[in-house]
């Protein structure tokens, strides 16, 4: 079949992109590391269709309805892509309602058809990152481990403690609305307007409270007094003397639980990346409780808003006033947005089941964002592929056959061994063309055949980029007899000279768990220090621990 | 929010499905074994999105398009799901020319609309495991690369040989058609036609070339003597004696593959399971070199097909003649069909491209297939969650505290040190619902705490599911000082204990590598058995290789 030339662009729809290279090493990277501390704190995974009935989705997402793809109607149910992985878990919830406690993580593609902007990381098509916590329980003790979970997410992604889990609570946020005069219909608006406090100033969104939302200036100002506060404990201390808001019923509710949640959160050793803020409200109606926003220093402002800026973003959104959801509002001031976002939300599940309510809460982060802020900092050079040894033959002249039948079998050999290895597609390679190959892929060892050392049973093996003057530059010969366990003994070696290497660079490593690599700052607060604490040297501990296998293991 | 009880059914979309619980963690396994396969191989992964620009997908999958599922037209691009991971990847191809050459794999959902038979796991949505080899190489190399992975998956997952890589090439299959005197218009139906002997017998397709398919008698016989042939390279050379096709020149050359094909596949140590089947067409037109389909016992026909069965089959469909694909016919004699296929496609990169062709050879595997064959004969228990220990606490009466600040403490620091733990959210639990708790997922760990423990800085660390007469029963009080070095030392105990059990059982197990926890069959053939084998005792080597790791790491 002649090819034709296609009538039309070869690429991917807007708002979605092809992953590959470096981008996806990187990406599955960080996938790993919050899965693994997902899976470290009891988590469980389950997978969900990536359309839902249309029926499921409506009445979930307020005027953001709109940006939900609907499959087209080619007979039979009406559905849609989802839109988050949230509604999707409540409607499992209400299925299997002998699942009555779980704690559920989910990765996975959600989908928006919102204004893409690819610098900022805001695609059509992004990745979600889930992990939520359902069951009747006492009050808080989930609400404080998933804020010990956001913490060892990005503690293990690198951030070290570069960022801030903006803390409120949705009873608490009720309560200052009724002290302060708000009437009832106009509590989710104002307390979107509040929501806006992180990008536009005090003055922006008064002005909004009063003139486009109908609020009186006396509650506008009344709310002024106590939505810029931030702090921690001690904010929640202040709060409580205040007579109005301690003679408020919701507002002593939140109080009891913030209570509660500071205690489990210093317990946890989780506290020190908190603020508790007040002018944090969410967008989304469906919280009932604690709620969080992860802001790191990317994803701040660049500049404070002015009157001008807003009203050129005004403009471009066709004179529409900016969304209530930072996330997806094309605001030229706003930075890449908060990296991770959620809260408490004990009557989703409602919607669906109607009597049976399974309570919840649970942590969003965004991956395409915190995938942006690393890339652009991470200065690792990033291996493309994962094998440990390109099979080589050298020779020359005319009776050179290229041994592919030997590279073939030694390869054999290494695969049955659980060793990843390769060799190039080429029946007479140059040994150039081969070097060339393993250094793309970036390949740590070369075993090289010759029909000479063949004769002997054995081959040459070579750790790549050695510098000249290494005594093992030009590598050595080993018995084919022991393949494998020569190449094993050198891949072990290896792996944990580059550790150490890494660890005496003292460079960011996106792996592991918090401290395992980077040197732990002194000044950090350690967890849980009043309950002994072990021994400081971990290598020594490592050291022990291996010999201890190795013994139990001889005998 | 008061709940409301919704008015429509809470549901998947039909042909879809929820994963959890023991479904989910043996996908998982599959998926991670199958994975490791393609990166020993060097393979790299891709993600591309979920659904492509309209175009992209058309006139690429002939009239089985009916089956794609559009997005609705809410203005912009017209877009529909992806159908298979092969069209989208060879449009990535064709966008990236710098990509000349690639070893990609693909894990991911596709979609369907078509009827659903969840017994037979065929679904709307279902994942596809793709892995293609891309760029101009030395023939056939890439090819027998394929049907090794291919082995190394199937022997991975455990079905020690039990399965069939069926095995032909299109340009046989043309020179044969040619050779039998098959009009040119003709060649693709004959060809689908000849597909189904897989289903029914010879005097049932002969009779659909002639009577449906208007094809002569003398051609359709003249077909027959060929293509209910089976063997190994033994039938090759008997169709190179054959003068009549040895003088057609499509057939010489799939020939020179074939014989090519054989001595790769010999060398690489995976000949053994695939049979020359003069029968295998496939269905897909893009098709240009060899082909082949994996089949395994539980895939057979439960019962030679009738004509009367046959005809239910037709009389269901509305009267239709059932699909030239059984991947999705819902023909009743049909078993679960294929559980891989692949082939080379030399011709589809450049129908995007225009001029540039990029050569691709690949295989799918049938992910809700092969998970449907090994969930229904998989008698192990598969883990829930993750965790190694449960913290408790032990304690009654009225000054039992609960101990919630000290569990949250000892787990923070397990958590610190990578150790997966949990606690039960309770301020004050029974000790009985934490051991329910940890038995329900499995935790093989109680680390239970107690007052007079604690004041003497210790714990006690209790393995779970030991027999009544166990001398380590009731646990072991350790030092909270050493918390970490002895759980991590039991932790390697017990999975060391557990690996020689299941050893020692003899338990199939769906994960590693090949041979490497299943004892190895005597009679298995050993791949590259001519070069040097390595000794056969693996334990011995892991001891010595653990032994060194640690001597050097002591030094």
């Amino acid at each position: 079949m002649a090819p034709k030339a296609p009538k039309f662009e070869i690429k991917t729809p807007k708002g979605t992109r092809d992953w590959s290279g470096a981008d996806m090493v990187l990406r599955e990277r960080i996938f790993r590391t919050i899965a693994d501390v997902f899976k470290r704190h009891g988590g469980i995974t389950i997978d969900t269709p990536v359309f839902e009935l249309k029926e499921i989705l409506a009445g979930k997402y307020g005027e953001d309805s709109k940006l939900i793809y609907d499959l087209a109607d080619q007979g039979g149910e009406l559905c849609s892509l989802r839109y988050d992985l949230t509604v999707p878990f409540a409607r499992y919830l209400a299925m299997n309602k002998d699942v009555t406690q779980i704690k559920r993580y989910h990765i996975a593609k959600v989908y928006r058809r919102d204004q893409p902007a690819v610098k900022k990381g805001r695609m059509r098509e992004f990745y979600q990152c889930d992990f939520d916590i359902a069951g009747v329980y006492d009050p808080m003790i989930p609400d404080a481990e998933i804020i010990r979970i956001i913490n060892e997410v990005f503690e293990g992604l690198g951030f070290q403690g570069k960022y801030t889990i903006k803390l409120n609570s949705r009873k608490i946020l009720d309560g200052l609305f009724q002290v302060c005069g708000v009437p009832e219909p106009l509590i989710r608006p104002i307390s979107s307007a509040v929501d806006k406090l992180d990008k536009l100033p005090w003055a922006d969104v008064r002005k909004e409270m009063v003139d486009e939302k109908g609020l009186s200036p006396e509650a506008a100002d009344k709310i002024g007094q106590y939505v810029l506060l931030k702090g921690q404990r001690d904010l929640l201390e202040k709060l409580k003397e205040d007579k109005d808001l301690a003679a408020n019923a919701s507002m002593q509710a939140g109080f009891a639980d913030m209570d509660l949640l500071f205690t489990y959160l210093e317990a946890f050793g989780a506290d020190h990346t908190v603020s508790f803020d007040l002018s944090l409200a969410r967008g989304l109606d469906y919280y009932t409780g604690v709620i969080y926003e992860v802001v790191t220093e990317g994803s701040a402002p660049a500049a404070p808003a002015s009157e001008e800026n807003k009203a050129k973003a005004a403009k471009k959104k066709g004179g529409k006033p900016s969304s209530a959801d930072d996330d997806r509002s094309d605001d030229p001031t706003l930075g890449i947005g908060s990296i991770a976002a959620g809260g408490r939300y004990d009557n989703l599940v409602g919607m669906f089941s109607g009597k049976t309510q399974v309570p919840c809460v649970g942590i969003s982060f965004g991956i395409d964002r915190i995938f942006s802020i690393i890339s652009a900092i991470q200065k690792e050079k990033e291996r493309r592929n994962e094998v440990d040894v390109f099979v080589m033959a050298f020779g020359g002249g005319k009776d050179f056959t290229g041994l592919l039948k030997e590279r073939s079998q030694v390869c054999s050999r290494l695969w049955d061994a659980g060793i990843k290895a390769e060799l190039l597609y080429k029946v007479k390679p140059k040994l150039q063309n081969q070097f060339k190959a393993a250094e793309a892929g970036g390949v740590p060892f070369a075993l090289i055949l010759g029909e000479d050392e063949l004769a002997q049973g054995k081959a040459k093996l070579k750790e790549m980029g050695l510098p000249e003057d290494h005594p093992l530059k030009e590598g050595e010969l080993i018995s084919l007899d022991n393949l494998i366990e020569e190449v094993k003994v050198r891949l072990a070696r290896k792996e944990q000279l580059d550790k150490i290497a890494t660890q005496a660079e003292g460079l960011r490593v996106v792996d592991g768990i918090k401290g395992e690599v980077a040197p732990k700052k002194e000044e950090e607060p350690k967890a849980a220090a009043d309950i002994k604490a072990e021994p400081k040297t971990k290598e020594e501990k490592e050291v022990k621990l291996v010999s201890a296998l190795a013994a139990q293991a001889a005998e």
